[in-house]
């Protein structure tokens, strides 16, 4: 590990899964799969991103993850969010995506990056798998 | 054949598809693209699965493939479906969308595997490609 | 450039990424960011294509993306699309999926191509990236 060469190696080993998220709050069904399996890739090791574009902005808004149910009753939407960001699962959204749902980024919650269209493309071409819900 | 080398080639040379269907049994128009194009795959001898996962695994529910209409006065469901089956395409099921979805393993079709998050997704990367319904 | 040597060493190089519409006329908040993040991959030298499947191929026909808007009051379709189509973004329908949505061919703005499922397999396999909307 602390060697250039077994860095290297290890760099070439990391396997890469970028998630997208097109639904939102409109579908709590629809809210946690993503998580779930996104937190269990990066409980593998696998280095996973999830990018939210379509409705799935709404996911992030502040507030939305505690009151969001999956299903009437169950745990919150956050208890799946926070296990993913706990193992380092990273967020991404899309620009024009926060147009279509009204919202700033200030309306999110925080560690949320922003990227354009050219960063989506060159992120999925670098991960091993892009897996769409 | 008979020998290990071209066993291996063999092997090598399988590609795998793994598709993923996230609608069920409430949105039919949407129920057979992936039996369709996974029966269109394992024909072509390509290793085929499909994950149900969100409200998918309706679709696997006993009684559903035969009376579930993708268009008023089509064909059932079952069509695609079987048709895919005896090419050998193989069915997954999420443990958490059973819960989401109020089914039993036992309220299912016979032949469907239960997965969790880490086989999901060690299936993906494995796959040579994922395609998500 | 002007040798077979560099030119093999360039096709070798030349990334796909094939995306697969499901969504239609009767979901329009999901119809742009298929084109908006095509035209990025192709302004990218990424080859990029489109494969609209089950509502997808209603985006299609006649006179829908002149009069498609993704939000009240904004852009009309017909801005994304054209983008994707001036930069080489190649738009592939799946049969089954016309007959679903009561389309024919001729209903279908120009320079589309009709697919069967094989075809579509094989162009996920031979695309570096499969994202699915």
């Amino acid at each position: 590990m602390g060697e250039a060469g077994s860095m290297s190696q290890s760099a070439d080993d990391v396997k890469r899964i970028l998630y997208v998220q097109t639904s939102g709050a409109e579908a709590p069904e629809r809210s946690a799969t993503v998580f779930f399996l996104a937190a269990s890739g990066a409980a593998m090791d696998v280095e996973v991103g999830i990018y939210f574009t379509q409705l799935g902005p709404t996911l992030l808004q502040k507030g939305a993850p505690e009151t969001l149910r999956i299903k009437k009753g169950g745990v919150p939407l956050a208890h799946f969010m926070e296990q993913a960001r706990d193992l380092g699962v990273r967020f991404y959204v899309c620009q024009p995506s926060l147009d279509l749902t009204d919202l700033k980024m200030e309306d999110l919650i925080d560690g949320v990056e922003m990227i354009g269209g050219a960063a989506f493309n060159n992120m999925a071409l670098e991960a091993d798998r892009v897996v769409c819900f």
